[in-house]
């Protein structure tokens, strides 16, 4: 199948404010995140390299030593195993991010 | 660099009616494209894996020999060498795709 809703895509909720939606493909996958109102994204790394957008919402972001804060027409760039974190600024904050290799940890 | 506005990224129009801007990491690419509508996806296939949502708007997509309407909400899934193509369905139509490796041939 290569067609998906993404509300019926796997589900998790990696801390408490934060929800994801996961497609996982052969050498990489891509995360729905939606995201509460002051959800803290907690600060980690992964040997997966990554590149996200914002579609909705507003979040501060850190990637190492720079720290922005990411909006709607803006993406950003998080290298392998570069620590990155942040927190969500506004209610219902949607993130899309595609990661290369596939993220098996999280299957 | 790690952020990026969308609208200063690398630009390309591959075919009347569809633009492009692009931001590549070392082995995936995420691409920002907005398409008039009617425009056509002309059929095609890479190496490269590619996961793709609409982010507004619509499209039809052939993947292979499945063939479907992709809105807000849905996502699709292009394995390594599988011809795919369609068209736009509604004008400003914005879809966000990630492919894996680096799309080193749109640089």
């Amino acid at each position: 199948m290569n067609f998906y809703k993404i509300e019926e895509l796997d589900f998790k909720s990696p801390v408490s404010g934060i929800k994801m939606r996961l497609l996982h493909g052969q050498g990489m996958s891509m995360i729905f995140f939606t995201l509460d109102k002051d959800a803290p994204i907690p600060e980690h790394s992964h040997p997966h390299e990554q590149i996200g957008t914002v579609v909705s919402g507003a979040i501060r972001l850190s990637i190492g030593d720079q720290t922005e804060i990411v909006q709607p027409g803006q993406a950003y760039h998080v290298p392998p195993n570069v620590v990155h974190g942040g927190v969500s600024l506004k209610p219902d904050t949607k993130i899309i991010e595609a990661f290369s290799p596939c993220r098996n940890d999280l299957k």
